[in-house]
């Protein structure tokens, strides 16, 4: 048996055991990991340590370090956060529909767990405690796969859940993870079809093409973001300045982050300026020639490229339209199918806008910002699925869940 | 622009106006197109004819053929399968969930279409009208690809059932066929993730296979079925033959059809001869060693493969088992997820059945051959599933959407 097939077995074995877990139970084991990972701090900061090593002498920026960095007050945080989970409503054994039919049969359609979870992440090592956490809380095994750069610090972490999971009288292998970090058993990770029920990459477009292209396991895409915010004729401008700056600045580098303004031909010799000033050159603007007549020298001109990259940085395209219909259509031809908004006074123009651009979350009056697990009230997160198979949007626990049929019968047979 | 890129091209085009189109005029269109193949029958017939000549000619078998070929009586059950899906209830538009956040943002989480469904399938000229039927009701955009077999067949329903929708002022790009039947092609096809948003193969285990290691297009996987009938030792021994023959014979080519009997020691010696007598040697019986000594000449040594193959054929796997988690275990160890069915009067043993058996329908005394559309009700059958993510066991309509979620606001912004 080779090292994966092991982790596999290991897995498929644990998942009939967690699939059995009470509520109770369950909760009560995440309230102890929560307690022995913030008693593992010395541990955890020492095996921290050595990650930090290693990138300062690879030569890890800065920041990037930071993303790695574990302290006191993080492992806190990570510790609270499994609490939070231990606190929501567990969906596993939800009836969501019962049915009888004329035959007599007795059928119930009852949420499940889908048994073994693949995740694949990079840096953050918070990822590893918080990947545990929702798939555990949702009765699923699962094997985690992080990114080299914090080895140290996730093995450490995954030491100490399965202490946890151990001293609680239920199964190590809830959580398993993957110390051989090279790209070739990634990439058998990604074909153990036969072991894994779904897997979720969660990073960069990189990664997520990857795991997309080389996986023969069900994915859930998640996390790329080309988001758009269109300004419409009757928009109310000054809420259309206030929403754009929050959607574009608010945080930069995330998913939900406004890439794109499209602005109606017939507001954008008002409206561009009012933008440009609320902005203060905090942002490179990229725009096509109509918005670049009004812009000058406060613009570069964009090219078609432009209108498809999820920039996650302080650069902003600008396109101006004649119509919704317009709008939707740039849209619905460049976006990644995460996040968009209209601002507009106008009902019929927000409800063309609702039905047509085809997106996970699709604002009217709002930032996009807001699509998020913890905005949405589901009060967890694994990821923004910007696929439509499954989930689509954010991804809570309830997203983390099958289901199956229960057949109650007394001898009926098919005629 | 090749080939594939400008059937991709037109059907994402396309589906922006079907995912608009109201349920009445949906209904309409269906309608029309179960009389325009009705009254296309002799275009129809003599299109069948080629193809029946050349399947003849290549010396297909003739049960094959008779798989292959369409009568008027064919063509009006075709017909009659169109305009049931125009009495059923459209699924688009529901609103699954509708909340207010403390910040005042309405969100509705509302069923939509897929898009782009792209279906590869095998010889059966009727999935073509089928699959259009359930793609386009659900506000779907659909290729097909069927097998080079009934080419000639599925370019003429093809054909009727885009003029059809030309009639009526809708696109014809609802249904395309692609002509171009090569492997090669085919390839290709389950490639193009920028264009289609999600895959179904119907058909053997072969192409099935194919379609889930090739394809990066999300997948539901359907129809592979190694169902098991586990006969407790507090079962009523006469309604588990009457079960079991259900199973197995009423029609032996089927997914939901039972491959193998799993079968409590304690009541070995009494029920496997009272199943022998019954099967009066239609079937060929291959047993583990146990239950070979009750057997005898009646039945042939099981090997370990024979356990884990779906033999859609007159031959069923014996297992014998000493307890419900044993028969559990060995079930979930070589069964494809599709039915597996207890029989028992025991509500303890049925209950760990139901939650221990890892399957998408999960039977208490009843046969698995209710694993279907219209048995569940559900009025219409794109496949089964069995795979955990979106859809699991028998896809009806609302199988065939995703949501997305449309949040209205007043201004509101992250702080």
């Amino acid at each position: 048996m080779t090292y994966l097939e092991e982790l596999g077995t290991a897995a498929c074995k644990a998942k009939y055991e967690l699939a059995a877990l009470n509520t109770e139970k369950k909760n009560e084991i995440l309230r102890l990991c929560a307690e022995d990972l913030e008693n593992g701090e010395s541990a955890l900061l020492a095996a921290n340590a050595k990650d930090l090593e290693h990138a300062a002498a690879r030569g890890m920026s800065e920041a990037m370090q930071d993303r790695l960095r574990l302290t006191p007050d993080r492992i806190r945080g990570i510790s609270e956060g499994i609490r939070q989970v231990a606190l929501l409503p567990d969906p596993v054994g939800e009836i969501l529909e019962r049915f009888e039919r004329p035959n007599g049969l007795q059928i119930e359609k009852v949420r499940v767990p889908f048994g073994v979870i693949g995740i694949i992440f990079e840096s953050r090592p918070n990822v590893t405690a918080d990947a545990f956490s929702l798939t555990f809380k949702t009765g699923n095994a699962v094997i985690l796969r992080g990114g080299s750069d914090a080895i140290c610090t996730n093995s450490e972490i995954v030491r100490i859940l399965r202490e946890s999971l151990q001293k609680s009288g239920v199964t190590r292998d809830a959580v398993q993870l993957l110390t051989d970090t090279s790209r070739e058993t990634a990439a058998q990770f990604m074909k153990m079809k036969a072991y894994v029920d779904v897997l979720i990459p969660r990073g960069g477009a990189g990664l997520i093409r990857s795991v997309v292209e080389n996986a023969n396991i069900p994915v859930i895409e998640t996390g790329t973001g080309n988001c758009h915010v269109y300004v419409d004729e009757d928009a109310d401008l000054e809420m259309a300045v206030k929403i754009l700056l929050n959607a574009k600045l608010q945080r930069i580098s995330v998913c939900n982050a406004c890439e794109s303004l499209v602005v109606h031909r017939g507001i954008k010799d008002i409206f561009l300026p009012m933008l440009r000033d609320a902005l203060k050159e905090r942002v490179e603007l990229r725009a096509d020639a109509e918005s670049l007549e009004v812009l000058g020298d406060a613009a570069v001109s964009a090219t078609e490229e432009d209108f498809g990259t999820e920039y996650l940085d302080y650069i902003l395209s600008v396109k101006t339209v004649g119509s919704v219909q317009e709008a939707i259509d740039h849209i619905n031809r460049y976006h990644t199918g995460h996040s968009d908004a209209i601002v507009t006074k106008n009902a019929e123009h927000a409800e063309l806008f609702l039905n047509g651009v085809d997106s996970a979350c699709v604002y009217v009056n709002a930032s996009t910002r807001f699509t998020d697990g913890f905005e949405f009230g589901f009060g967890a997160e694994i990821g923004i699925s910007t696929q439509k198979l499954h989930a689509r949007g954010p991804m809570g626990l309830r997203e983390l869940t099958s289901y199956k049929y229960k057949v109650r019968g007394t001898g009926q047979v098919r005629g």
